[in-house]
């Protein structure tokens, strides 16, 4: 009996794939396989989805901004009202909690980040036309062809590929999209799609304007990546996964953004813990346990001065996770890398105070896990003590005093972010000190505040040094810079004014 | 007897190399050796220098664009005040005319260069400043720490590591330089950074701003760009040098900015052929003689449709290179190079109609070379026919129609540069269709207009696709777009305003 799979959207259709293979998703709630069987892709789904990525990258040079931003709208609009059944299917793939996470919070984001790029497409300030009149000279940033976009596991709504921050940058800027769905929710992604497709077919744009497939083998997903077809690439994900396609495509000189790995270092000053330690506790124990800890600016380190204030706070969150319920996490797989990588800060000689376990029973979860060592053992191994563990899982560092605090941060690689708490008089001079240092190494700063959450905001940096991402003059969120990351700069030297593009005329 | 090696350049003072050996560069209208002897430096003086860089970066940080521009216009004036002892110095080591080349086109463009990028500096507008007060969320483009630059052979003054358009970028910019001056021209080269290290020490900047050393062993130059004391890298070179670099930065996640190759191409249309022929003849020829070749935006490759029109163009440029007088090239290894290529693309079927041989004697100096090939030769071989001929030395394309025309379009690599000639009125239809192909392969786009010549402009894109750069969103000429490339994107989120910086206040 031949088992039905699921189409892939290929050039303004669901059509059936060239199967290299099937999956299926799991409910890691229940460790139930979900019944829908998703194709992973043959070469041909890509080589088709390639030249049909093509045509619309021309044709969508002859659509207005304004046609771009009614598409972005209107697939905004379908995701609105479908908030429910969307939710109730993401739950059963992610294991994340309807509401808030879902209804209340990434949905909504998802809808603002469509509707705030619609209106960088329309504003059109984003491409930096610019015209030198005395010369005969212009240019401006014009779409770059078609992207890739490659979402993590752990939004599916508004980091997917076919419908996140990333997708709705490319789009915005006036290119085609190929989606590659993240294997862990794959019927959320298609019901995804297909929202963008209802609204495509009612838009002026190409109806190859957005396309996904699911899954390909690591050979076919280097073999796209290399492709001369493909404009640039958006990746979100893994370490050792966003490498590997960031060489193939340094290696062909095309631009990939990639949001890597980060432990977004929390440095909590005497004053602050003096004055506030019950709070900053609570603080702690909050952010790192959001979404079980899968977010990409989860607190995973903490730096701190040894002393009784440390030790309380320290002594605070290891209570609160001693009687916290585990969260249920992405995926059984996304456990057993927990486990591995607390296995390997402990092995480089971090003591563990709480946790460390994965929660027994079909149930993916992992128990709330805090892990000390001192300023000394960390500066033994940096490398290693910087392994990120993507669950609820801190490490703390306790040094001696500001000196090796600041050697510390010396050590540290680059992050989307960093924090500091701080009295609001007694540590002003170790701030200074401490500001100077990790400016440079990472891009998002934070005073008195947690990392996570994320604004939608024209100012914000959600990128960093490597290995955060690839490049730091980059955002992943945020209009009008994220959209100029699928672009080219064009320049018109002396062309003649009926041929120049419309906003350099 | 120990012979004497200049110095470098290494934080505010001329200080003697650590040498790993010495060189002599050599005057190629004679082949004279100059009595000069430079250093190649060992590690010890690039560990030096980049620790000096790191300090200086610091401080930088606390002076005001008003101070980074005083001392680049300063630089700027000592420069205006030595055209006539730089060209004096330049000549001898490059062969290139003191007038008008020298002292009436390039140092005039590498003080409008500075000026033009400290009045960027002091604008303050590249850093594209944003205040989200709502959220309290800010964002700017900061400074991203020591700048290596490598400055090219082919201009000793608007390009070269210590004075050029890199070196003034990331200066404005606000991060110190370690110039890698290049080794064609050490001479010129120690004479511009005296000059910048007397404006340094007349300024507020820190003295270790500016830095040069001359010559370093591969292995060093590879250490060098990983070096985790450098922020990012500017390279103008040959493309096999600039690869090796851009493959260590990449994997260290390390921004480098590359101008490596471009063959430019020129497309003439039927009806600008018929009517201007002898007009279009005189430019090829002027611009491709320009330098003798020797310019990264050098008419490579013309591109047109066979016909009577076509070949009396042929025709012509072969009758002015048969009379003209071979320029003097930078250095013999150049014309080895060029003698290379021109058999390269000779032996990958192209005819030779004029040159393609050194000049006898112990000048540098190569005939001025034309090649043709027919659309359908170029389609079976086009990756070897598209190699870089650096020299004066043109291949042309004739096709049998449009559409061969327009295949041989799409089989182009990225380019800096193309060029469409066309008739008012009768090569419309045509021109629109290659522009659509042509528009996406280059970063600047002209009409009956040769490549050479590059304005500095805010408008302008000196940059364009893989292989001519390393990324199409970035130019290597122009405010404020090109000051960006030295930069971080830096987010401050909730920060005290007291601490913010103080355009972000």
């Amino acid at each position: 009996m031949s088992e039905v799979v699921e189409p892939v959207l290929i050039d303004g259709a669901w059509r059936a794939s060239h199967l290299r293979d099937a999956f299926s998703a799991t409910n890691p709630a229940t460790g139930d396989r979900l019944p829908a069987r998703f194709p992973v892709s043959a070469w041909k789904d890509v080589d088709l989805a390639l030249d049909a990525a093509m045509r619309a990258a021309d044709s969508l040079l002859t659509c207005t901004p304004n046609q771009i931003a009614a598409f972005m709208d209107g697939y905004a609009a379908r995701i609105e009202s479908s908030f429910e059944e969307l939710a109730g299917i993401a739950i059963q793939e992610t294991g994340l909690p309807i509401k808030p996470r879902l209804i209340d919070q990434e949905l909504p984001r998802t809808v603002l980040q469509l509707r705030e790029y619609a209106n960088a497409a329309r504003d059109g300030s984003w491409a930096l036309p610019t015209i030198d009149v005395e010369h005969n000279v212009r240019s401006i940033h014009a779409p770059i062809g078609p992207v890739v976009v490659f979402g993590p596991n752990n939004f599916p709504f508004a980091y997917n590929g076919v419908s996140g921050t990333d997708f709705a940058a490319a789009i915005a800027a006036g290119n085609p999209v190929i989606a590659k769905a993240h294997p862990l929710h794959p019927n959320t992604s298609r019901r995804l799609a297909n929202c963008a497709l209802e609204a495509l077919l009612e838009s002026d744009l190409p109806a190859a304007t957005v396309q996904m497939i699911y899954a390909l083998s690591n050979a076919d997903g280097v073999q796209l990546v290399a492709d001369p077809r493909v404009g640039a690439i958006g990746f979100t994900g893994s370490r050792a996964g966003g490498l590997k396609l960031k060489a193939v495509a340094d290696a062909v000189g095309k631009p990939i953004y990639l949001e890597l790995s980060s432990i977004n270092p929390v440095v909590m000053l005497p004053g602050a813990l003096e004055s506030c330690g019950d709070d900053l506790v609570k603080q702690l124990a909050d952010s790192a346990q959001l979404s079980a800890g899968q977010f990409c600016t989860s607190p995973g380190l903490v730096v701190l001065i040894d002393g009784s204030a440390a030790r309380a706070f320290v002594d605070g969150v290891v209570a609160i996770y001693r009687d916290a319920i585990p969260q249920t996490m992405l995926s059984h797989a996304g456990v057993a890398s927990l486990s591995q990588a607390v296995q390997t800060v402990r092995d480089a000689g971090a003591e563990l105070l709480v946790g460390g376990l994965p929660v027994p029973g079909p149930r993916a979860a992992y128990a709330p896990t805090l892990l000390r060592t001192s300023g000394e053992s960390f500066l033994a191994n940096p490398q290693t003590l910087q392994t990120e563990m993507f669950g609820t899982a801190s490490l703390v560092v306790a040094c001696r005093d500001l000196g090796e605090l600041c050697d510390v941060l010396c050590k540290l690689e680059g992050n989307l972010t960093g924090s500091i708490y701080s009295h609001e008089s007694s540590d002003n001079e170790a701030y200074a000190k401490i500001e100077r240092i990790l400016r440079r190494k990472v891009g998002r700063l934070l005073n008195d505040a947690m990392p996570t959450g994320v604004r939608v905001s024209p100012a914000m940096q959600h990128g960093g040094p490597f290995p955060a991402t690839g490049h730091p003059g980059f955002t992943a969120v945020g209009a009008p810079a994220t959209l100029r990351r699928f672009s080219q700069l064009q320049c018109y030297d002396r062309v003649r004014s009926d041929r120049l593009p419309r906003s350099l005329r």
